[in-house]
């Protein structure tokens, strides 16, 4: 059983820390590294490290700089930013192996949700938009390369995504309407049904919408990239619909901590960072609201995962991504840290 | 033979006044329409008519207002344009039809190719970028809804594309490989190896970039339209190149002759309309110059159909488009007009 190889608690301080993988600057304290549970022989530490690297690799692989040279600079810019998370692909790729299947299956369509990511945030920081100037601790793609051409290189990032798809996917491993449901699962979590709504009632702001913005804005994005892994495997449609839960869950939860962190950061510096339209779902209900959310969410996805016990082992990485997501440089329900 | 039934010189000027199908600001004189060949059998007003009022009804079925409704009516105000020529989409369903398939093969492809080329135009009118505050005699995206909402609408309408091939091409008419190969045309003809470097080279401007940045970003359009429905239909490689070559003439051909009518209006009225970055082909070559290279293409395009004899008729469509793409308001090769 997997749940009893690694307990619920053990979980909660994984020894998350490979390159990339957690911002350096809200990365997991030492002592939260010692309390790994000893009881498993599942190597999360090298699991996550390689994975992120192979990730890398790939993602470096699949942009080459052509003519003109200054739109691939700034698509390279953003998607293989020092400081990303790589959050997308490596669910995607978790997802994909839960079912036994191979990585190479998932490895396109995890770049390609990485791709589609990166042009979201892209636009999202436009001084039109969120105006962020900084984006992981860098300055933001505008920032960089002007907002035309922060628009081009989001424009060129989405359908570069899909192309990567079709192009890349090995066709011994992954049929042809596993393609085709992947290409309509990330096109309807990024579209109008998913993250551009998403990203329009931010702009509108306010409590009518905050809740709605953030599944849309963030849970789509953990949906879409759990659901494609499962698809690419070939799994049942029950255990898709299972982890299209378990992702959407995981991806609120992860933007909740961040706007979580950001607030305690605030708190402490004195200082107020107002986004130029909307409000995080933090700043509408407060800080205890939103970790009592986060706790509700944690528990939500670990549910669902609970439901492929069958799978053994095989699950501990994506009971993982639950307590990295919740517990980034503090533990869930002490308001202390 | 297909070339015997409407002679080269007879279709210079053609009956094509469908709705939507000609500015009515450029629309063909009278005159024209009269010198209507009376040799052919094929009724082409008839064909142009029915196929663009069958794209605008599926255009409009094909983007539903929902929650949040604002993004959507962006989204539909460009795509649903009373202006829009539909010129991609009806050069993707005259490719199908050429080789005997069924329209209904194309639809959702030909709906497809709207939305991204709608897309493609709300983000080139942005300020930053072409700073159009009109499309086709009306306010453009950003200039009713917003910088902000039309980003948004562009950012949507690319992923609706993909979606709708996906979800709405008859699987009983075409096979899934080839709905692959029609995403990856697509992906490829928008992103950064198409429309999107022809928008950042037009940025960028001058002679070294103008004859780059129109085939990037009016050619890709209009040979990816041909090249998807060959696609569809199942057409031998060798045509599909074909088509490629043909479709890729026509697109450069029509912004070329947009460029001429817009600089002979231009000195008619005496005024001066800059661009706020980039030139086009007129601008830095000149008219005279720019009708040469037009005849050029019609010419290019013409002898890529000519390998098409075999298929009679159904070419018909493709050699009109030619046509229309070169003789909206007058003929290239009399300066007067």
């Amino acid at each position: 059983m997997a749940f009893s190889v690694l307990s619920s608690s053990s979980l909660l301080y994984l020894p998350l820390k490979p390159r990339n993988f957690i911002l350096p600057i809200r990365c997991s304290s030492p002592q939260s590294i010692s309390t790994q549970s000893k009881s498993t022989q599942f190597d999360l530490k090298t699991y996550w490290t390689t994975l992120i690297a192979e990730i890398d690799q790939k993602l470096d692989e699949a942009i080459p700089v052509k003519y003109p040279e200054q739109i691939y600079h700034a698509m390279r810019y953003s998607v293989l930013a020092k400081g990303a998370k790589r959050s997308p692909p490596v669910m995607c790729v978790a997802s994909c192996e839960l079912f036994g299947a191979d990585r190479l299956a998932a490895f396109p369509t995890a770049c390609a949700l990485e791709m589609v990511h990166a042009a979201s945030l892209i636009h999202d920081d436009l001084p039109c938009m969120d105006d962020d100037p900084s984006r992981r601790g860098q300055p933001s793609n505008h920032t960089i390369y002007g907002v035309d051409m922060a628009i081009l290189a989001g424009d060129a990032l989405f359908p570069l995504g899909f192309r990567h798809i079709v192009s890349n996917t090995p066709s011994n491993l992954v049929p042809e309407p596993r393609v085709l449901r992947v290409i309509t699962e990330i096109a309807r979590a990024v579209g109008s049904t998913g993250m551009a709504a998403g990203q329009f009632l931010d702009l509108e702001g306010g409590p009518n919408f905050v809740e709605f913005a953030q599944e849309k804005k963030f849970g789509e994005m953990g949906e879409c990239s759990a659901v494609c892994g499962a698809l690419l495997a070939g799994a049942e449609e029950d255990e898709i619909e299972r982890l299209r839960r378990y992702g959407r869950a995981v991806g609120v939860l992860y933007q909740l901590v961040d706007d979580i962190l950001e607030e305690k950061s605030k708190s402490k510096n004195g200082g107020v960072v107002e986004k130029k339209k909307g409000k995080s779902y933090v700043e509408v209900f407060g800080v205890e609201k939103a970790m009592e959310v986060a706790e509700e969410l944690r528990a939500k996805a670990k549910l669902e995962l609970d439901g492929f016990e069958k799978y053994g082992e095989s699950t501990l990485p994506l009971y993982s991504f639950v307590d990295y997501a919740a517990d980034r440089g503090f533990k869930i329900g002490d308001s202390s840290s």
